[in-house]
């Protein structure tokens, strides 16, 4: 079950509303999401009290983006565990309520563990709760340390690719503080442009069908005062022609172990544009969205969503019409092909850069290795 | 002054509703257009009573498409004259109140040329409007023709270029009867490869921002019983990727000397997907549309339309919040780069078919000669 309410004004920082949080009421446990398909129009808070609140939210992108779901996953099985569910059970629902982030089965897996190992060592149910609740936590300071070393690899990367600084950004759906535990992957390391004072212009594709990047990241970047500019994805042709586009960050949701990188449909087109005008194409992720036992592209599973999210137009203060809660844009019985993702091969990525630093060229033998790096970084 | 009234829903075919239309009613001549900001929700039917209120309909794009647009600006110097208006300031108006599209200054021209021609001959200014009517009239048929004439073109160079047939073609923004006095330029060549049972097939991109694919294409393609498909911009790159694309079929607003082609924002894209897929790319539109005053892409003027168009949403049934007339989108005051074109090189571009026939490779040449021949084609 999972109740509403709205944020109250006074702390509207980019990092004062956490994107999630664990929060334990006298009622018992619970985990509070801000509901991202309410932003930017409203700020409100969905209490989630069950995994399967949990479920439905991960499932409507209430709460998204690969770092985050793997968050969201562990705390969704810390709270079956802390309310006297069946942790099994709740673990599987949550673990396939998207298919393509791998962080979220990371992250479910990380919890249920340390539940079961802790049962399996003796520990009473209440402890293993407890256990399940500490993996999770630790995933969470973990995310928002590796968000900070991302942004310190990429704008290291960045001034090694483009000396001189003045960087004009262009970058896709939403890759900050909603999506992390930390600032987040791609937008992270603009921000750190930004603070460095190297951020000429951010140029924030507005990422249809969800329109993430205009909903999310220009209410994040408005937050930050970073320089940036709303266009339709169309429109970043224009910009790579006009020579307006010194770099591409994006988020991944799942890199294969041949460097194939998963992300928010739209971005292979980018990728190719990025390729066809010689500009870097920089993937930011955490070493947890690297999946090593998918072999390659062809092999990551493509979340396909409803055509009605294409059809029809949701928005906050939107009356619903359509069958799909939203006002109808197409003619009645139109069919829409609406991948979530889509899939770029590593020969087209310039670098991919984790917590351990940047793989570049983008082999499966440099991936392997920073991915090794990453972990060493983790326990160091 | 613009009077609107709803058609009934008798003649709902594809061709029973002319995009553009003039009538003589008792009152005084009126052009009447059938708004397609209303479609698909509403068909709806404006009746210009002056020039002005056809410059305002094609500024708010209820009149829209290369074609299209000379037609009507034919069609209104027709009415100024018709109705005792100043003729060259009606001119004036209409063939500034878009820039890129060619054929709207053409049309203008033609029917002030043929006006100007009867007064020096001695004319009345009744037989001078006349003239300019006839002018109008000529365009509106000789267009149909071109119409049928580029479907022919079109469908022997995908026979060509894609032997065996069961073509899947990728499409963009709208190019079909609503934009042309017959049934259109690259939709057209679409249509007759559907009646020729070629056509697997329709990939229809929604075209951000204003969504004409969604609204406009899917409209035609289902009247017409074609198998379409509709996508975000986005997902193109998926399909390309997944060999699921035989070829990309765009009109276009202008074509420079050089074979550069000015054509809604999104389709330059799509030629570099199209390249790196080794996908045809091939541009249909009428003769007219070439401007071989215009010497090539650079000197091409793109228009820049108001950022509103992407920071909010509007539908014809949504409630009107924001600045703009629609749903806002994007947090207040975010600023957005919205070009409602860009340019594709020659060189990105597989042919161009006219009325004429098509020019492969695309050079001035080629371009060149094809003009000559669609002249002789109207000619003869």
């Amino acid at each position: 079950m999972a109740d509403q309410y709205a944020q109250s004004g006074e702390d509207k920082q980019p990092t004062g509303i956490p994107a999630i949080r664990w929060e334990e009421p006298p009622e018992g446990p619970v985990v509070v999401l801000l509901d991202q398909t309410r932003l930017p129009a409203e700020e409100v808070e969905l209490v989630c009290t069950d995994a399967s609140a949990l479920v439905e939210a991960i499932g409507s992108l209430a709460v998204r983006g690969a770092p985050l779901l793997g968050i969201a996953g562990a705390y969704g099985v810390a709270l079956a565990a802390a309310r006297g569910f069946d942790v099994d059970e709740a673990a599987t629902a949550l673990a396939g309520a998207r298919p393509t982030a791998v962080n979220l089965s990371v992250g479910v897996r990380r919890a249920q563990e340390a539940h079961r190992a802790a049962l399996a060592g003796g520990g009473s149910p209440g402890q293993a709760a407890q256990a399940a609740l500490a993996a999770a936590r630790t995933l969470h300071r973990e995310d928002a340390e590796a968000s900070a070393r991302m942004a310190e690899h990429g704008l290291r990367l960045l001034e090694e690719l483009l000396p001189g600084g003045g960087h004009r950004i262009l970058t896709h759906c939403n890759t900050g503080a909603l999506v992390s535990g930390g600032e987040g992957t791609a937008l992270a390391v603009a921000l750190a442009a930004h603070r460095a004072g190297q951020l000429r212009r951010l140029w924030v594709d507005e990422t249809r069908p969800l329109l993430q990047g205009a909903r999310l990241t220009a209410w994040e970047a408005a937050r930050h005062g970073m320089a940036y500019s709303l266009l339709t994805d169309n429109a970043a042709g224009s910009l790579f022609a006009a020579g307006e586009v010194d770099a591409v960050l994006i988020g991944a949701d799942r890199i294969a172990a041949d460097g194939s990188v998963a992300n928010k449909v739209g971005s292979y087109p980018l990728a190719v544009l990025a390729r066809y005008h010689h500009v870097p194409f920089i993937v930011v992720a955490p070493a947890t969205t690297v999946d090593l036992d998918t072999p390659d592209g062809a092999s990551i599973e493509v979340e396909q969503r409803p055509g009605y999210e294409v059809t029809e137009i949701s928005a906050p203060q939107a009356p619903v019409t359509g069958a799909g809660g939203g006002i109808p844009v197409a003619p009645l019985g139109a069919q829409a092909y609406n991948p979530a993702f889509d899939v770029t091969p590593p020969e087209l990525v310039t670098a991919i850069v984790t917590e351990g630093g940047a793989a570049s060229p983008v082999t499966a033998e440099s991936l392997a290795e920073l991915c090794a790096r990453s972990r060493q970084e983790a326990l160091g």
